[in-house]
C-alpha cells in the first residue's frame, strides 16, 4: 500500500508497477460494495486519501478542481460560505475520485444529475505512468473522443484518476421537504411520474416500502403510517417552492396519497427527512447480526411499479426479510436482503433472488447496476445487459488503454489473463 | 452513395466495405461545417435520410427512440401533441444521428444541455458490420464503460449510428422572451454570470455584438440600438417566469442594461426573437457575395468577456468584417469572418485570425470547438488542447474499434495510413 501526495508520485508508482507488471488498485475511502477493491491478482493499493487538497474554486464558472482524495463532505465544507455546493450525494462520505470511478449518484440525482453529469475534466495517470488531462474547463466541447466520460465509471481499470474538476450549483434560496404515504407502490410511483411530466423540479424523490417504514418506526421512534411512502424535497425561490410543493400535494392526493406533511424551516426539514437518511441502519436492525446483500436495479420509470411488485412477490416467495427503497425519480431501487451469513441456505436464497432481480431489471430494459458499478460481482451480467458485441468493444478499449492488464485487473470486463478467474 | 432503410442494410454495407477495405462515411443532411463529410480517401457515402422513422415515444419515461435519419424538426412535429419536446437546437434542421455524431448543441443548451446530456442509448454498426446497443433505457447506469458517450461526438470514426434514444422534456407552461442592450460586452456577460450564480433557469441566453445588431437592423428592418445585446428566454410556470424575468431585469439594470423589452404571448415572443434566428443570414448580407468562415471557440464563462474583447481587437487589427455572437451562458461564441473567396490575402487573414482565436480559446482553458466538432479542420489543434498523451489515447481507441481504418478515415484523429494527409 502506498500513500501518494501528488499526481507525480502516482505516476512514478504506476510506471514502476508497469515495468514489473504488478497490478495497481486505487483506494478512496473503501465505500464501494461490488468488490471493486479486492486484489484478485495481488498488487499495490494506491491509497488516495493524502491527495486531499481542494485546488481551485471558481465561483463565476461554477466549477471546483480537487485532488481525487477529497471527500464530498470535505469539498462541501470548503464551499460552505461561497453560496455554492457540490450536488452528488451517494450517502457515504466517498472521495470525489472514487465517485468518478464508479459513476456514483444518489438521492438528488433526479434534479442535479449523476457524477457523469457533474464532472467536467479529469487528470488521469495512464497504464504506462503518463499524466493526461481529459478536457479543458469549458462548459461544453466537441473536441474529440470523450475521454472524461470514458474514465468516469471505469472503476480504476483504464487509468488512475488524480484530479477532478466538478460542476457546482448555487445553494437554493428556499428548500421544502415533504413526506406522504400511499395505498400502494403504483400510486406513489405515478405521483412522481406525473410530477416529472409536469416539469416540477423535484430536488429529491425517494420511495420507501412499508417494511422500511416499519424498520424506521422501530429505529427512530417515529409513528409513520406503515405504507409505501415518498420522501420529497423541493428547492428554488420561496415562491417556486411553495407553488411546486402545492402542485405535488394535489397530484399526490389524486393518487390516494395521505398524511401529507411538509416543512420549510431547516430544523423541521431535518426532522422530516432524518428517518430517510437513517433507513439503511434502521433496516439492518430488523435482523440483528444479519448481513445485507444490497441490490441496485434501475429501470425506465414506466416499468418501475411493475418491476417492484414482481420483486416484492419474489421476496415474499423466498421468505427472506428484505426492505426496499429507492430513488424513484430515476427508476433506481435497492433491496436490502438481510441474511444470516452463517445460514448457507439463506445466503443461496439471497443470491438467487439477486440474480433473478438483475435479469428482471434487464428484461424491463433497465440495468443491473444503477449507481454501484460492476466491480467483481456484476461482471456476469454485462453481456446479458449490453450484448456480447458491446462487451467485446469494452474489452478492446481495456486492451488498448491497459495492454498488460495491470489497472485493477479482473474488474468490469475480463481480458486475456483474467479469463476463468471469476 | 447508398440509401439504407434499416440497420441491417447499414450493417451489410459496412461488412462489405470492411471486406474490401473501402471507407464509409455516414451522411445526414450535410449541415456540418468542419469538413466532416469529405471523402479524403474516397469510399461509400451512407445517406441516412431514408432511415427516418420515429420508432417509439414513451411519455412516462420522457424518452423517444428514432432512426438516425430523423431530423430534429421531424421529431418535434411528431411530439407536437404529446406535451413534450426534444430540446437540442443547433439552428440547422440536422438529423438526430448527425447531432449525436458531432455532439451538437445550440441556443438552449444553457437550460437543457447538449446532445451529450440528451442521449440515453445508441444502436451502432461497428467497423466489422456488427450491430450493438450501447445502453438500455434506464435514466442512469454504472454498468461498464460508457459506450454511449464514446460514440457521441465520434463523427462517424468509431461506428455508424443507426438508432438513437433521446430524452424528452415537458413543454413549459409559460415562456417569456426578453431583449436588453448593454454599454459593453463585459456587462452583458456579467449579467448572465450573475443570473446563473443565482440559479435563474435561463432557457436561452444569446449575446450579439453591435455589428451583428447593425446587420440585423439592415436585414430585418428593426431599430435595435446598435450595442451588445442579450436575447433571453425564460420558461416554467407563469409565476416562475414572471419572477425570474423580473430578477433578470433588475440584474441587467445594475449592469447598465437598457431598453429592456419582454414578451410572453407567442406572436410577440416570436417578433422579439426572430432577429436572433435570422442573425446568420443578416450577417452574411453585410458583404454580398462573401463567404463566411465560422469559428467556434468556447471558454470558461469567467474568461468570456476578456477572450471576446481580445478577439474583437484582433478582428479590428486585421480590418476584416466579422460579426460575433454566441451562446453566452455556455461561454461559446462564433465569429463570422466574412471574406471574399477570390481575395487570397483576405482568406489568409481570416485563416490567421481563426488560428489565433483557437489558440486564445485554449489559453483561456477552453476548447477550439464548442459544438461544431473536429472534422478535418480542427485536427491540428487537438494536441494543443488536450496534450499529446490524451490524443494518443484517442488514437488507440480509434485503432481498437476500427483496426483497418475504414470509418470516416482522416477525421478527428489521424492514425496509420492517414499521416501526412492533412
Amino acid at each position: 500500500m502506498i500513500f501518494p501526495e501528488s499526481t507525480e508520485e502516482v505516476a512514478k508508482a504506476v510506471a514502476a508497477c508497469s515495468a514489473y507488471r504488478i497490478p495497481v488498485i486505487p483506494f478512496g475511502v473503501g465505500s464501494s460494495i461490488e468488490g471493486h477493491l479486492l486484489a484478485v491478482r495481488g498488487g499495490v493499493s494506491i491509497d488516495m486519501t493524502r491527495m486531499g487538497k481542494v485546488l481551485d474554486i471558481r465561483a463565476q464558472d461554477l466549477t471546483a478542481t480537487v485532488q481525487a482524495g477529497v471527500t464530498r463532505e470535505g469539498l462541501n465544507r470548503e464551499l460552505a460560505h461561497t453560496g455554492f455546493f457540490f450536488s452528488v450525494d451517494p450517502g457515504a462520505n466517498a472521495t470525489i475520485g472514487g465517485m468518478v470511478a464508479t459513476a456514483a449518484s444518489g438521492t438528488n440525482t433526479v434534479r442535479y444529475g449523476t457524477m457523469r453529469d457533474n464532472v467536467l475534466s479529469l487528470q488521469v495517470v495512464t497504464a504506462d505512468g503518463q499524466v493526461i488531462r481529459t478536457a479543458r474547463r469549458a462548459r461544453k466541447t466537441s473536441a474529440g473522443y470523450n475521454l472524461t466520460q470514458l474514465f468516469t465509471g471505469s472503476e480504476g481499470t483504464l487509468g488512475i484518476i488524480t484530479e477532478v474538476t466538478v460542476k457546482l450549483h448555487p445553494q437554493p434560496e428556499a428548500v421544502a421537504a415533504a413526506v406522504v404515504n400511499f395505498p400502494d407502490v403504483k400510486s406513489a410511483v405515478n405521483t412522481v411520474i406525473l410530477a416529472m411530466q409536469m416539469g416540477i423540479a423535484l430536488a429529491r424523490a425517494e420511495m420507501l416500502d412499508s417494511l422500511t417504514i416499519k424498520a424506521i418506526n422501530a429505529h427512530s421512534r417515529t409513528t409513520l403510517v406503515e405504507a409505501p411512502t415518498l420522501f420529497l424535497e423541493f428547492s428554488g425561490s420561496p415562491a417556486q417552492v411553495q407553488e411546486q410543493s402545492g402542485t405535488l400535494q394535489a397530484l399526490a392526493e389524486e393518487q390516494g396519497g395521505g398524511d401529507f406533511q411538509w416543512a420549510t424551516r431547516p430544523e423541521e426539514r431535518s426532522r422530516l427527512w432524518t428517518p430517510r437518511h437513517h433507513a439503511y441502519f434502521a433496516c439492518i436492525q430488523l435482523r440483528p447480526g444479519c448481513r445485507s446483500f444490497t441490490t441496485d436495479a434501475c429501470v425506465p420509470i414506466s416499468g418501475l411499479a411493475e418491476c417492484l411488485s414482481e420483486t416484492v412477490a419474489d421476496i415474499q416467495a423466498t421468505g427472506l426479510v428484505a426492505p426496499v427503497f429507492g430513488h424513484v425519480g430515476d427508476g433506481n431501487f435497492h433491496c436490502l436482503l438481510l441474511v444470516d451469513p452463517g445460514n448457507l441456505e439463506e445466503v443461496r436464497e439471497a443470491e438467487g433472488l439477486s440474480h433473478r432481480l438483475m435479469q428482471r431489471a434487464i428484461r424491463f430494459d433497465g440495468t443491473c447496476t444503477g449507481e454501484h458499478g460492476v466491480g467483481l460481482h456484476k461482471i456476469p451480467y454485462l453481456e446479458e445487459e449490453h450484448g456480447a458485441g458491446a462487451v467485446e468493444l469494452m474489452r478492446r478499449i481495456k486492451r488498448a488503454l491497459d495492454p498488460i492488464n495491470i489497472l485493477n485487473p479482473g474488474k468490469v470486463v475480463l481480458v486475456d489473463g483474467d479469463e476463468g478467474r471469476n
